[in-house]
């Protein structure tokens, strides 16, 4: 005997083939009536899924999903100018989630775009983000995936990065060779991939110049990076150690400028006595005083090659041919300025 | 003999009244061949459309549609961290989507969201938006919407704002108290209402105070209110007037701050040559030197009360309430700061 197919199922109903598959997978735009008919009719013919299945469209929707963390970082406001320029070119529309970096809202997201038939989805993870079954459901529902920025090395898909290791090795490399020989460290979540690599790539340029790495100079940033994170470990920094540490490398520019803040408020002088790095190369970056130095961060230019990449992965699967996954790792440069 | 209805002709084609429904308005979603389907036999029957069946569905989505122009401002950063704080208490997922001041891309996107079947639509209008027929559609499905800080007086629905007009005409009385007399405006685009009523806030206050009205001393920001339009602004009208205008008063604190970078570029000192006056109390107003004095603009807590209306018109509208819409004026406040 053949299995049952979901066809059979919709057309012994009545109902599409769209609604029933639907219907199997609990959807909310599924009335309670239709699930029970096709739920009990399901089992009753002992129907088994079949993987091969699950994307049932065969037209696209032309809309792409966006889940970002957060839209208050300027880095974040310039990804998605680079995706919406790519995606208005090629007539696609662009729906927007912010996780606020939440990771239960993050998976209801990720549900409500697969639900809502987007063509394919691009994504920076959240800071509380550190189980992936989530994004590992986009791609067992075969819709196209490309992480960029706050990525996970445990998935498998196409990725847009820097290589943050680097970059934060040359600016602390930089720190030491213009005489800095006690550099701490506002650092990022334990959780995230870039603000692992960030650190990692501070404490091996420290490890390079013979300098100890020391833990009590690493502070952690506990509310996503922000301003108020670079006020209060700057504040914790100078009520622990008074004024012998004499350079910050910052996991951004906006906690640099928090620190800078902090340091204004209490006479201390930048970069006189204290010279301070970040890193994203924020436009204010320029424009406060001191201006400050940063690690160029293109996000403009990820958001545009993330939406490439995801656009040509779509074109590919609805052509039928076989997708491969790219990671791309995008350029940085130190840019110096008066803050070091 | 009585008018044909969707049912009817959903049942004689064995297709769902939520297909009928969508093949009759070109729903990209429904295929070619159903829509073909439902238009020749809706023209064979006369079916004519019913205005009370355009909205057909009784269940909530849960999910509520946002068209924000930019998130490059922090203003509309804060404004959605206020929307999210709600709708995530009410259990509504937020789908965001980014203007960027085209007019043509939030048609789009509005025609975008009522396919999805969003709850209710949240609307801050683009600086180019000059036709409303796009909204009025809304309205015409039935769907809840409220519209905030950028706003259309021609269009009747709820609306959350500012009193643009007296905040900046208290701005500009400020600087004249302050012995300013000569005092240039920086000024948004000539559609969007706020753009207006902060300009005619800011002629108001110089008849008032017998200072003569010149429009060459206006100046437009022709990009989005960012900082390069103050700073190509400050340009000008350093070229212009050297160094007889003694104040400034801007339509941003963003634009405030190109102003002030060009002003510090060219060695002219902020406040003792020239005085600066933003709009919107942006964070980094408070860190850049000099600290910028500005209007405090509650963008959290409009984000805040948007969707709190909005969810109580969907609630009203589902439990058969009569929805009745309301306006609601935030208070400003004139923050002094250094740069005046």
């Amino acid at each position: 005997m053949k299995p049952v197919t979901l066809k059979q199922i919709a057309e012994t109903l009545g109902l599409s083939v769209a609604t029933v598959s639907k219907a199997l997978r609990n959807y909310p735009d599924v009335s309670e009536k239709n699930k029970k008919l096709v739920n009990d009719l399901a089992k009753s013919l002992n129907y088994v899924p079949n993987p091969s299945a699950v994307n049932l469209r065969t037209q696209k929707s032309k809309t792409i999903g966006v889940i970002i963390p957060a839209t208050v970082h300027h880095f974040f406001s310039n990804v998605i100018n680079g995706i919406l320029e790519v995606a208005e070119k090629e007539g696609y529309l662009v729906i927007l989630m912010q996780s606020n970096e939440n990771y239960e809202l993050e998976k209801r997201h990720v549900d409500l775009l697969i639900n809502k038939n987007v063509d394919g989805i691009l994504m920076s993870l959240s800071n509380k983000t550190n189980n992936f079954s989530h994004i590992k459901k986009i791609l067992d529902f075969g819709i196209p995936l490309t992480l960029f920025d706050k990525i996970s090395k445990s998935v498998n898909c196409s990725k847009v990065i820097i290589d943050d290791k680097t970059a934060a090795y040359n600016a602390v490399t930089y720190l030491i060779k213009k005489g800095h020989k006690k550099i701490a460290h506002f650092r990022g979540d334990l959780i995230p991939q870039n603000s692992i690599d960030r650190f990692l790539g501070y404490k091996q340029a420290l490890i390079d110049n013979n300098i100890p790495y020391d833990a009590s100079l690493v502070f952690m940033c506990n509310n996503n990076n922000d301003f108020k994170d670079g006020y209060n470990a700057a504040k914790i920094l100078h009520k622990n150690f008074g004024d012998s540490v004499d350079a910050i490398f910052c996991i951004t520019d906006v906690v640099a400028t928090g620190a800078l803040k902090y340091f204004r408020d209490n006479s201390i002088k930048v970069p006189e006595d204290i010279a301070l790095f970040g890193f994203s190369d924020w436009f204010m970056s320029s424009v406060i005083t001191p201006t400050l130095s940063t690690v160029h961060q293109p996000g403009f230019e990820m958001g545009k090659e993330s939406a490439k990449i995801l656009l040509d992965e779509i074109n590919n699967k609805y052509k039928g041919k076989t997708v491969s996954y790219k990671t791309v790792v995008l350029d940085t440069k130190l840019v110096i300025r008066e803050s070091c």
